[in-house]
């Protein structure tokens, strides 16, 4: 038994190497060192792939234990939620079959063929019964079957989805199956050593429909989904979280505010934006503008339709059909509408010859483009079919990509600032160097070297980014940036990408200064996304208590009885001639009602003018969130306010 | 023989009448007052009715001499001038077959039926065949046939198209032959007394093709255009414009000022917007919107596609599919880009219950709108399938209707007055009583009523009108706005109309001070027409030299040599941070070449800098129109350059 005497060598994070017994478990290296570290891990990651606290480690390794409090376990905690919800659930409702139940943000789901639809009470019983396996602490167990053992055997227990799942499997995949006392369930894993890892920081949230197999062609399953997290002040959070955003819910404030509507005869995703949200628009786009005049940026303007062939160019039609409108015929050519402005802007690009001494052009245009959803897809503003997009392209060498893509960078930090974005990600995704030429140009080395120049801007700016491999887009590599509203949600706000084929494909060039002809490298971007998604984002982000220079009324001026009502005018025209967005209330209320009329529509500053102010020839002013902030000379005001206006200050919020 | 003992009371313009025998004829009358009239005279009219000179006047009668210096001649002189070139053509070219041959606007065509095209040389031909048969002063006599007859003698010559007109003309239709010595051709007549009262002062302009009946599955014809005036300096004028429209061929400037593109791959008529017009379009985006806040517009966005059942209620469906984009099937609705923004804004106005306090409620949106158009007929920005409307509908009460029109009108001078527009006409069109519930709502009351308030309008706000019943939209009186651009060319810029049908049709209301529901008025209105058509306008308008604050490059900073580069930076930093639109050219050229440059893009100032202005610290200015215009402090010059564009004013032009 040579095995048995055979030693590995085990490399810990920090470096160091120690031989252990061939077939050692990850729990037995945790209690080699310490019977706590043993108490606290849930799994281990050999080698990159993370397995089984109880699993023999057969070769030499590099290892991490998992503890609990991690961010991987995490993920193993919500998915032996699933398992253990499942098990619940087919011992309360017999006759339930399983499917699947993946972990997913902020917790999991199982799909179940149920013999009839769960109840919000059904829901509390499971949420018990799962507390009961919890506490018996059984271990998870893993095991390996033969295929057609496992399919005769989940087909004898009437799981025939299970058995579907299993035939569907490729013939060599070996099939683990886990078990957790006398329920088990087909599933790569890992898992937690037993049930008693998983905690009680979870709660079932609501019932759903979903095809099997996401396919609306098949039969209609139940999902359960719940939510799931490592301590119970993360569960509080995350619960407070969802009762903040549903007060914060954008279509609700949208509707309160008067910012948008949509209207069954004009079409679903088809947003009409209101005189308020059209304030929004063009405040946003003043900034966009503003800052992009600073950046050297050129504005166009380019149709919202397009012959087809423009796109056959642009590959949308081979790849993106999908998510296209259907097409028009006109005159014997089909016409779409664009469901992206790069193919026109390259068409501008291209409608001069262009020198080095041109270069870099960048082309902005905040585009209306039109994307197919799902009806059933569609949300709010957050998914919708027509979308206004913060789009510029840049036109430039080579040796200029590293400050241009570091300049869009920094675009973004600005407005993250004066947005009072405090939290965001930006997702580097990058090629896999064994798909090129297949999923990626193959163009090994500027891959390398514009992936590094990104890298390079990322760090020269300071940002914060993460790197994923083997996700870039087909023609370079591309940031996703994810930012983090107020309460804490998260939010995909836009994608940068960097371009090397889309510009030769349209045989755009350049001549460099010994008139020798090359093609520009290319940086799609969009920091504000489209206003769609972000107006949406600005309306949780705030609660509808936008910075003064965004909202919508800035401002509303209350006289407290009828005859003051001429001064009030007086001051809503000076107010006017320095374009303030000022309301006046003269209607016959009492003031009490008046303040109650402005609080709803969330207006940031009232002023308040009776008997004192005319004689003394002041305002008083009430401010949200602050409360009467006392009385002032108007001039001064004026000044104070168009300060806090034109330099996009922050509001100061309680 | 009673009749010719018989008087008829003949009324003169003034008023006079006086007792004439019966059957004279309007050369007659000529003749009694003076025999200069008589010669001067070319037609009468007769109880409204224009009429050959020599035809005999069988009942009382209101008349008015026609001479031939007025306008009315002037289309009788082009139609005679038609007739002339066709007997002209038919002398020079046998077998060639007559069609028809209207005056129209600066001249007229006739549409033969010729073996071979005409070429150039062959318009110089039948011009001095014309002038031989106008020298010769043959009369113009009109006969009256029978049908039968008619179309057995155009047969028996060939002349099958001929009659084939006849053919088709109502039975009961009177026949009337109008000869000029042998040649005749059927014809409505009047004519002038003889072919010399045409005149010499016309020229036959070009040959083109047309399909017989204006149906493209007809046969082609060839048509021959010509102008024709009153005086050779008439004559004069219009060549000259021509050359000068030639010259100012918005074409031919927006490709050399860079404003606009189009590409093939995208498709006709949809113009590609480069940064110098997307700089006009936002200039003339944000005088609107100053102007439209003032006049306390609220701004909308809406969508660019809708579904087909929200145009088949605007009955945009039924009166004007063809004008539209074909249908898009999503989800089993069928979707169409939008013609006109209307709708959409009715909808918005319906997305909250309206009172009485909040009207008027006017809804401002510069929306792109996309109308089918045959290739053929697209031009320039002229005619294009994509436009961006300056839009707007305002709701109003029938008590508010007044004021708000006359601000409408009084919003055209503000833009006429900014754009240096000084011939303008705004053609008021009526209905027509007889035709109320067929072509007109049968809302007769409500008719009078607007037309009314619109006349009124029109006087208080002493406005240039010409009044044209019959010819009001269905569903209220209209105003078309005619200008002239600087010279003389006359464009159509906008439409305004009264609308009392399409707010029902909506369900548009608002409640009175007593609760009660009614049905708003709405104002359809476009002062500034859509973007294409107006910066096509003002192209020619300004021959691409825009005042100031249009200019989409304002100046440029040409430092003598590259040793003054840096003061050349230090200049164009100062300006950029006032917004300035300017450029700096260091390339290492000669002045004069720099100045070439910039004059050949039109740019209106320049900026030379050289050791003087350097080491004084000042700028010596060249301005467009007025060469060098002395040196001064850049300070003094930024303060006089922002009143400039601020106020938006004139340029003062040479």
């Amino acid at each position: 038994m040579n095995k048995i005497n055979k030693e590995i060598s085990i490399t810990f994070p920090d470096g160091t190497i120690i031989k252990k017994p061939y077939g050692i478990t990850g729990l037995n290296i945790a209690a080699d060192i310490s019977s706590s570290l043993a108490k606290q891990s849930v799994a281990i990651e050999v080698n990159s792939e993370l397995i089984d606290l109880s699993r023999s480690i057969i070769e030499d390794a590099s290892i991490n234990i998992i503890k609990r409090n991690s961010d991987q376990a995490l993920e193993l905690i919500r998915h032996d939620c699933a398992h253990v919800m499942a098990e619940a659930v087919q011992l309360l409702f017999p006759g339930t079959q399983v499917t699947i139940g993946p972990a997913i943000e902020n917790g999991f789901y199982y799909d179940f063929a149920a013999p009839k639809p769960f109840t919000l009470d059904d829901l509390e019983k499971i949420e018990k019964q799962m507390l009961k396996i919890i506490e018996k602490d059984t271990p998870f167990v893993r095991d390996v079957w033969n295929r057609d053992d496992a399919i005769d055997y989940f087909k004898s227990k009437g799981e025939i989805y299970k058995a579907e799942i299993i035939e569907d499997l490729p013939e060599q995949e070996e099939l683990s199956i886990y078990s957790q006392g006398d329920w088990l369930d087909l599933c790569k894993g890992p898992h937690l050593p037993s049930t008693k890892h998983i905690g009680t920081s979870f709660k079932l949230m609501k019932v759903a429909g979903a095809y099997w197999r996401g396919d609306e062609k098949n039969e209609m399953l139940t999902r359960i989904y719940g939510t799931c997290w490592r301590t119970d002040k993360e569960l509080r959070k995350y619960l407070n979280m969802l009762v903040e955003a549903e007060k914060r819910d954008h279509r609700k404030i949208g509707k309160e505010m008067k910012i948008f509507t949509f209207d069954e005869e004009v079409g679903p995703g088809l947003p009409l934006w209101l005189p308020n949200g059209t304030i929004l628009i063009e405040e946003i786009e003043k900034l966009a503008k503003e800052t992009e005049e600073l950046g050297g940026y050129d504005r166009v303007k380019t149709p919202h339709i397009t012959k087809g062939s423009l796109y056959e160019k642009s590959g949308h039609l081979s790849h993106y059909k999908d998510s296209m409108f259907p097409a028009m015929d006109i005159d014997g050519n089909e016409y779409y509408l664009k469901p992206m402005n790069c193919p026109h802007h390259h068409k501008i690009y291209a409608s001069s010859p262009r020198t080095y001494k041109e270069l870099p052009i960048r082309l902005a245009e905040y585009g209306t483009c039109y994307r197919y959803e799902k009806s059933g897809q569609l949300f709010g503003l957050m998914r919708v079919r027509s979308m206004q997009m913060n789009d510029a392209h840049i036109y430039c060498t080579e040796e200029q990509f590293k400050k241009e893509f570091l300049d869009v960078c920094k675009m973004y930090l600005k407005y993250f600032d004066i947005f009072g974005i405090e939290k965001y990600e930006m997702r580097l995704s990058l090629h896999d160097p064994d798909k090129l030429g297949e999923k990626y140009v193959d163009e090994p080395k500027l891959w390398l070297k514009t992936e590094d120049l990104v890298r390079e801007a990322l760090e020269d700016g300071k940002l914060n980014y993460v790197e994923i491999p083997g996700e870039a887009a087909f023609y370079g590599p591309k940031i996703d940036v994810q930012v983090w509203s107020a309460i804490g949600k998260e939010f995909t706000l836009a994608t940068n990408q960097v371009d090397f084929a889309i510009p030769e494909k349209f045989g755009l060039s350049y001549t460099d200064n010994k008139n020798k002809s090359h093609t520009p490298l290319c940086i799609h971007r969009a920091p504000l996304g489209t206003h769609e998604r972000f107006i949406g984002f600005l309306i949780e982000h705030f609660a509808g208590n936008f910075p003064l220079w965004l909202m919508p009324v800035q401002m509303v001026i209350i006289p407290i009885s009828d005859k003051f009502n001429d001064y009030a005018q007086s001051i809503y025209d000076e107010l006017k001639k320095h374009k303030i967005r000022v309301n006046i209330d003269t209607r016959s209320e009492k003031m009490g009602a008046k303040i109650r009329t402005a609080e709803i529509s969330k207006i940031p500053i009232m002023i308040i003018l009776g008997e004192k102010e005319v004689q003394d020839k002041t305002i008083s002013i009430r401010r949200k969130f602050h409360g009467n902030i006392g009385t002032t000379q108007l001039s001064e005001f004026i000044s104070l306010i168009l300060e806090e206006i034109n330099e996009r200050k922050k509001t100061k919020s309680k």
